[in-house]
């Protein structure tokens, strides 16, 4: 059996991240969607929310939601994963992705980095668009899961008010 | 007649925005320049002043300037304009551009992304370069209009004493 | 009245050259589309059938349909136009035209390159992909203009029985 | 049961390739290594040579050769595939690579490509540069599987003298 | 006699740095390596702590160890240096500083941008991906200077757990 | 004494060739200028023809012109070259350059390849446009050096009437 894991910041889940969970979750007997805690000093969701997010959009026998604060090459030895997977939508992601991977092989020989493409339609699609999208009113209904539009709109647009 | 937008930070114009302001307003009916006005938590110049130095360096009957905050998008239904105009200078502006291209579509599908070159003699030029090298007291004579060199060299050369 | 071209081989026309087309006829007041005639050792198609195919598959006002031979920038200059309007697909694409728009920027200096993207939909279609497509009985109907999709099969289906 | 696709022209198999080959089979249930007939005009190894060296480098349970001509898209269909998978080396592999994706992905929408990472230590590597090293006398022993060797270095060694 | 400046942050330095460095002095008369003071709003470590660093890491006669906190063109006129050496470990990395060097061309016109490949071991390799792996109690030992490893956890670990 | 290898088809030699040569004499003891044989099927000019150029293009003491056919590695050992330059004008240079370097440290570790950045008035320049532009009769004195304009001018412009 060979578990994969799909880590992320996920703040928020798009759309794009669904449709490479998914994916993955085609290709792989068992997918953990990892959180990762601290990947910026100020989230837009905690990590929390983030995960509860997930859960909430996901609806897969073989996917779990997880979070974790660490290097992922440890996690994944500790999860006895084989893979990491991770969406790419543009050369810039490949390069930074690239060194990564180059250096979770060098802390964990045995874990493979496995990249897919994201679907043409999210290729332009990141957390960070759809922050930007909702923090000024726009309609973000075709770029994240249906279940969690209210949250995020609630979230940024009070955060707008604060800023201005 | 077919409105056209030069959106950017513009902290502060540099050489490289005229030249595109001026082909653009070669090409075009009517040209708006858009400072965007919360690009960063904490831009160099505030939004009025940043028009302020545009407008001085600007002498083109067809090209207004203005602040906006919001959604691209949305300004440019607001303003009836069919094309935004951005000036590439290296792939990586070009990967950013093309995703924002993408989304910019998705929001207003009647908005045509429309990418100029900048010359050879600006390909380094951007407007950090410029305030890094007026922190130092460098010459930025060759990179800025005239116009606007005292104000840049006063607000830099003061902020980097703050900062030692 | 501006004037722009758009140049390419065209070997043979997709639908993503006839977006490109169709956004440039909206924002320029006149469109030449511009069959090069020996970008190539052995085009697929002469340059007579290609622009044929062309005239076939367009049908804007404003837009007309011409081969030729010789250096671009003095083919502008002949025509009077003022821009040359190129899809983007990626970043290679972008390399390679940028150099060519500082080339072309030297030997004319009034002529502008105009670049537009390509939509998410056809980010990865090309004339020799079709031609790939073609040469093996695959389906070529969502990639070209449906008035000449015979023309390219039987050329192409028979050619892929020559080289057998 | 999964099975997965390496295609490729594998003119000559490099320990690039097998370390690829080597990393798909421990992901999945049965990896197909596809060596495509036509991918150049004239191959350097006829594709029933490119298959005896993959056939002699590979001992692995769950990894068969085979060769094809035609849609990769089609090879994976009929085959029951669920998976391409190509070793990436830089930035401009995988924009070629990604275009392919999509477009696969347009004529299956049941086949994943997934991208793999080469080690450090092959990034340079591909046929082309074996080919030019063994053409010139050049040691040839890091980078292909010790049994072709001698098979590579028959052929080139020999094409080099008809061409000088 | 040539001098060559090796400019960086280094924080901390890595054994990529170190390479760089060691194979800029084996072509050059005069090596200085140069801290750059204010590279960040909050380093890691000092400028006088990167420089004690480097000084312990670095047994090379021809080379020494400074800090400067300026423009990198005016250094190199007052130091008397011809080239900047600096490494390339990726497209990206590239892209940056081809816009510094044409940059520096134009302060400076007689320094050259001399460019250095890492070796393929190190392409991951950064002071970030070593923060990052310190931070969170992973062994750097195959990444930065023995002399230095104990100093970098001491400071990183400690930081991590301010922190949480 | 430091040997430098400036490697290259130069098929014909630019003003942006010229620009780096020179370059490289002021940081290097001594430059070998080494045509490559037989780099392509068809050059356009010869060996012989263009090491001519070469040599009546170069003026400086300490350059060499030389012709050669085999593998650079080899070819810099026999010559006690230490560094070999190469001129970067764009990222797919870049990633090409890249693997090179690293296959050629590979056969000879001694050896570093050193990239300058070309001026940004070259940027755009390589000798196959200038080979385009000579076809068709384009004015080529800015691109290459004024005495060899004639032989380039009547070897491509025959060329080009051949070809009608």
């Amino acid at each position: 059996m060979i578990t994969a894991i799909c880590p992320g910041s996920f703040d928020p889940v798009t759309l794009g991240h669904l449709d490479i969970i998914r994916r993955a979750a085609s290709m792989f007997d068992r997918v953990i969607v990892a959180v990762m805690g601290n990947y910026a000093k100020t989230p837009c969701f905690t990590a929390q929310e983030r995960v509860a997010f997930l859960k909430r959009a996901i609806d897969l026998p073989n996917v779990e939601v997880d979070a974790f604060d660490g290097l992922l090459a440890d996690y994944a030895r500790i999860k006895g994963a084989k893979a990491l997977v991770k969406g790419l939508r543009a050369v810039s992601d490949f390069e930074y992705e690239f060194q990564m991977a180059l250096a979770n092989k060098r802390l964990n020989p045995d874990l493979e980095t496995v990249f897919l493409t994201t679907t043409a339609e999210n290729m332009f699609l990141s957390s960070s668009v759809v922050r930007q999208i909702a923090m000024y009113g726009g309609d973000i209904s075709e770029f994240v899961p249906t279940c969690i539009i209210d949250d995020i709109n609630k979230r940024l647009l009070k955060k707008g008010d604060d800023q201005s």
